[in-house]
């Protein structure tokens, strides 16, 4: 593909390389993803992929942008319809659940946290920017569930988020290790203790 | 080294090579494991490593057993001197918040749960055997308070033990991205809270 190519074939083409990556990152996390293994997926030369992707730092940030996308508009957005409140919350966590029974061999954004907690550089940055972004919706919903009195005033926002989010590393775990059903009968137990521990 | 070195001798070297592999698995997971850089690392050639770990598979079995066996020390036996009941259990969430402080960087462990969580094979099968031993010490734990009536009793052991397991994991997780105190503290909380809603 050359310069002279149309830039919607172009975008077509990184767009598939991109799914490629995704779907590989799924399994292996974005440090097992190598450039070689991806071009031969995706049927190109490995500097057919440099074209789309200057680096493989590049092409791993591209993926996880991806899969933030992705989990935005499976969960937040349709959440967002729901109204404010208790329900939205709720709604956030059940779709939640979905992307967790979608992605219970490998989820990017998970692997993710593990593979760069310990690490710095952009990929470390963009994983904490990403987490710190969904935490905050989640305590923007249990904040306005508390205004609007569903749950108890002195709710702090920030602990029953961290309380929600290890509920669902907990499903993602147990799905992994011990099968899907029972981590999200567990979970879903566990949710229902936890929101009625801070109804008023 | 050969067949002529002394067996005390041969086992310290596998000690040490070991203790180097944990080191570098903590930090890469068991996957990021090579033999090469392990050899450079403890100063010997591939084939010395070789002499005391058949295969890479081999070796992160060993460094999985050589992981569990720490944790087991580290906070299961100390838990155990404990008097039955609540109390212990607690002892086992404390000293097992302390090794989450010890391996914020990287838990073998728990990475080991993300990495073979959906594979076959002997690394995969050991991994869920551990867990579901560890899992099973938990709920052992709490199937003891309840029967000395410091848990309702209707718990449900295994609920717990996923409760509790979850919030270990939010620990690990917050303090990998956000920092270890605010993350410690905010499990403290969900401890008090989780353990008092089973409270008779």
């Amino acid at each position: 593909m050359t310069d002279q190519t149309p830039p919607g074939k172009r975008a077509a083409t990184r767009d598939m390389i991109l799914d490629q990556a995704y779907a590989m990152a799924c399994q292996d996390g974005l440090e097992g993803l190598s450039i070689g293994s991806l071009a031969l997926a995706v049927g190109m030369s490995k500097s057919g992929v440099f074209a789309h992707f200057g680096s493989r730092e590049d092409l791993q940030l591209a993926v996880l942008e991806s899969g933030s996308r992705r989990f935005m508009a499976q969960v937040l957005l349709p959440a967002l319809q729901q109204p404010r409140g208790v329900m939205r919350l709720r709604s956030m966590i059940e779709r939640w659940c979905e992307w967790g029974y979608t992605y219970q061999r490998g989820c990017v954004l998970l692997s993710a946290a593990s593979e760069y907690d310990g690490r710095d550089g952009a990929l470390h940055d963009n994983v904490v920017r990403m987490q710190a972004g969904w935490r905050g919706e989640l305590e923007k919903a249990i904040g306005i569930a508390r205004l609007e009195g569903q749950l108890r005033s002195d709710t702090e926002a920030g602990q029953l988020a961290f309380e929600i989010y290890a509920l669902m590393l907990g499903l993602h775990h147990d799905a992994g290790l011990f099968g899907f059903d029972q981590a999200r009968k567990r979970t879903a137990k566990a949710v229902d203790r936890l929101l009625a521990s801070y109804t008023p």
